[in-house]
């Protein structure tokens, strides 16, 4: 089973699939989507594009993605919310199942602490997809523990 | 000059045509996409097609939506914002110039006072477009008061 996991924005979108064999996982690629300062629409066509181009290379199996928790900044949050929307209708163009967790959820399912810290979050997830390094940046590492939140939930 | 103008939401989402010439406005036709309740990915894939199918049949030149304001509930605004990012992505690959405009900004547009009610905006529109009945229902008779405003403000 294939993973995509995704960390919602608009100026900036991680992602991470993974692929999901017996209860091995194994980290398979992770990268930013990055948008320029562009009007909006223009900016939510970049991102779908970009985006599609992920789902057409890796063909992922499930897609997960971090639930919005709501910011001081309630145009930032719109905005994200709009970006997250192209990418949805995109998603069930192709038939993914889609799957939210909220960040306690998420830290739960990685590290079995719904309030652990984000270091605790990074090194546990280091360990499952045996990676030498840290991830880098945030946007990624997010991505890469929704994802393996969501590979840990899922039986397949 | 044709002005799509459009009230966005999740359940419904109000539509209106009309055309510009000199300052004399006509209406074309006005509608409301309806989506059942349907998980929100392929809610947001049927808008999608569904706006798509609006923007292919009258050819717009100008797309202006009615501003969000942020309700109490929270969940409702951010699948709203998502319907919006999704037809936003649209308008953008028609090459659509899109603008938005708040409540007031509609009303003073339409009557001349930011803070009329909204019986007045619906009497001004039905003036304005000569049309010998009230829109029903609202979500409609918002998205006419929308491309009404969006055609007032603009040369063309």
């Amino acid at each position: 089973m294939i993973v995509l996991g995704v960390d919602p924005g608009i100026e900036r979108i991680g992602w991470a699939v993974i692929e999901k064999v017996g209860s091995k996982l194994t980290p398979i690629r992770f990268g930013l989507i990055k948008t320029p300062r562009i009007p909006t629409p223009a900016r939510l066509l970049l991102i779908r594009q970009e985006f599609t181009a992920v789902l057409h290379e890796f063909k992922p199996d499930e897609f997960a993605t971090e639930q919005q928790v709501f910011a001081a900044n309630k145009t930032t949050a719109l905005d994200v919310a709009k970006a997250l929307g192209v990418m949805l209708a995109v998603s069930a163009e192709l038939d993914l199942p889609w799957a939210e967790y909220s960040p306690p959820e998420v830290k739960k399912a990685v590290t079995g602490v719904g309030q652990a810290e984000k270091h605790q979050v990074q090194f546990m997830v280091q360990k499952i997809l045996g990676l030498t390094e840290p991830v880098k940046p945030d946007d990624v590492a997010d991505a890469l523990a929704i994802a393996v939140c969501h590979a840990l939930k899922t039986r397949g």
